[in-house]
């Protein structure tokens, strides 16, 4: 059979300490005023903010702000800034943050200069978006180097009207939405907490180990997949032992899991994610659980659903390439100890009700279709049994 | 000291059989009319031209040839071109070939559309360029994923009398260069004879090398290097085994080693290469010694200059980081080993004479700057004697 591959991540990445300031450069190729997006109060406390702000004065580029994104951001959310963005005539767009400032600036970048009626936004074609730059401060979603916006999908065709069955995360995914630059200082990063710390992790681990269980999963994606694992269980003693005050955390690690989720995002711009992260979204639409932590929860359970269900694909099929063997060479352990790991770093597990349990198992899993094992009804019920039940 | 590194490799990689007609979308994106560039025999005969021709047919897409690509392109060679590009009103190019076509098409997309003075040729900073696919039909040069073109530099600034002191490679460098797309299918490659499969498996070698070995390397391009290196061994048994049958090459080894040589590339476009890189370009330039068998002559000489050098900065700077251990763990094996399989790869040394490498170590050695151990004029001479005195 023949070694096939798609492979594209166009995004220029530079990392360094001080490096939006020191290449303010490559901001000024982006365009002549930016619009910036973050959330409520992060990206000003790490810094990251005034960084910016001052390189665009370096730059002679003028900007607008939009600081106004939420934790898992919404279509309205994303509507009303692309609107300001039009107004203030930016022409090109910043996002500072974690995954939710990062992929509400991909989705303004869009809108900004499209007039998408709200039923189109996650299906439609789009022709342009404007140039992106994204900062991350967490170390976990790797959307500075996706082509990935996630959002929650809260209203009817109209805009307003809240969804007949509530809330549901989706996603826009085209070539557009890769960022031109990320750029990557992990001193941002120098206060972040033991549990966002912790669940980003989690986020950049699940990405690459979900990345090497896809359909779309290929050769690179698998190599840039085991680096990044390595990566990120060199931090993991860190991780455990996370110090009472924050910025005690080795600024060397900091430095290695953003990286290592930035190469995560690489991996899952080539091959999706897998199932769990369809049915991680349950828990942080209805918990409120960090999207990492969601991932983090489903991966024991899934892993071994997967175990199993390619012995039995194997069986009927010859040529079925069993992942399993492959991705514990890529974690270099046996998958109970990596269980063990994972189990340490989620401390108590929350428990779902039956009732909910039924209900999620009973909803289309996107991810699920592109899950090289293809989990079916019975397996995701008994997934989300396992993992929450 | 902070992680650094700056990342770029925007092409968009498609890999398999049949993939130039099968992934024909890709090239619909580019323009209206290619010019289409190789050298005088291979692309047809392997089948890509043919490819290449009903792929833009089913495209409606219009094309014009140029198939007069030399070993080592010269400068008067990609000025005509480019003037016959023009003339012919393409809006977009496709290299078919070794690392000749494949740069001369990069030289050839900037020289469509702008009026370059010959003496400006190698320094100037070009604004714009014609979309670039690069189609590989051999494993080594990794052109496909590179912002480089390396030509011979054989005329003086009126651009016809011959240059005094000599031709000299020379390369042109600028993210513009990228190509877009690089069809990756191994099938062209089914017949290359033993010589060109085994030295252009050595360039892609002594890329992934030499890029851990610059003041560019990264931990992004040091992982790449190591993915490279390491399915490059996994097909030197093969290589040592060459069949009289070059069809008989197994075709999953082939494919590797294309693989290998793009993703060797994207570790030379982030790090450059290393001092073999200049010096290696003598035998060409004067035997016509094959660029990758040039490169692995002088990698025995070259890393143990490094070896026995980095010890001497090391003690004189206790934070100068050692590269040789680094290498010797993406080998995966001991250097002498390493060397060992070198020699046998390459077979009986070429030979200079007392006057040549005198004379080629007088010569500025473009790459030794970028070299990590900075080797001066004695070394460079002593690498040329080690090698081929």
């Amino acid at each position: 059979m023949s070694m096939k591959l798609n492979y594209l991540m166009p995004t220029r990445i530079a990392m360094g300490e001080n490096c939006v300031y020191e290449q303010r450069n490559l901001l000024s190729a982006l365009g002549k005023k930016a619009f910036i997006v973050t959330g409520k109060n992060s990206a000003r406390i790490n810094g990251a903010y005034d960084d910016v702000v001052k390189a665009l004065a370096e730059n002679g580029q003028d900007h607008a702000l939009y600081d106004q994104v939420m934790a898992n951001p919404t279509d309205v959310c994303v509507y009303e800034a692309g609107k300001l963005a039009r107004e203030q005539h930016c022409d090109f767009v910043i996002g500072i943050g974690g995954g939710s400032p990062m992929d509400a600036a991909k989705a303004i970048a869009v809108l900004a200069i499209n007039d998408i009626p709200k039923e189109s936004l996650f299906t439609l074609d789009f022709k342009n978006a404007l140039p992106i730059a994204e900062i991350p401060t967490t170390a976990g979603t790797g959307s500075e180097t996706t082509q990935y916006a996630v959002l929650v999908d809260t209203t009817e065709a109209d805009g307003k009207t809240p969804k007949a069955g509530g809330p549901a995360k989706r996603s826009i995914s085209t070539p557009l939405l890769f960022p031109r630059i990320a750029l990557l200082d992990a001193q941002y990063m120098k206060n972040l907490n033991r549990d966002i710390t912790v669940h980003t992790a989690i986020d950049a681990l699940t990405h690459a180990v979900e990345g090497m269980l896809t359909f779309k999963s290929n050769y690179v994606s698998d190599m840039l997949a085991k680096d990044s694992i390595t990566m990120i269980l060199e931090c993991t003693d860190d991780l455990l032992a996370f110090p009472e005050d924050p910025s005690a955390f080795p600024m060397d690690k900091r430095e290695k899991l953003l990286l290592a989720s930035a190469i995560a995002g690489m991996v899952i711009a080539q091959s999706g994610t897998a199932a769990p992260h369809s049915m991680g979204y349950q828990f942080t639409l209805n918990w409120g659980t960090d999207h990492g932590r969601a991932n983090g929860l489903l991966m024991k359970s899934f892993l071994l659903m997967c175990q199993e269900k390619e012995k039995a694909l194997r069986s009927a099929d010859p040529s079925f390439s069993l992942r399993i063997p492959k991705l514990r060479a890529a974690l270099g352990m046996e998958l109970e100890i990596f269980f063990d790991l994972i189990e340490k770093l989620l401390g108590k597990r929350e428990k779902a009700s039956e009732k909910e349990i039924a209900a999620w198992s009973a909803l289309p899993m996107k991810n699920a279709a592109v899950t090289y094992t293809l989990p079916n009804k019975e397996e995701i019920d008994r997934i989300f049994r396992e993992s929450v039940g």
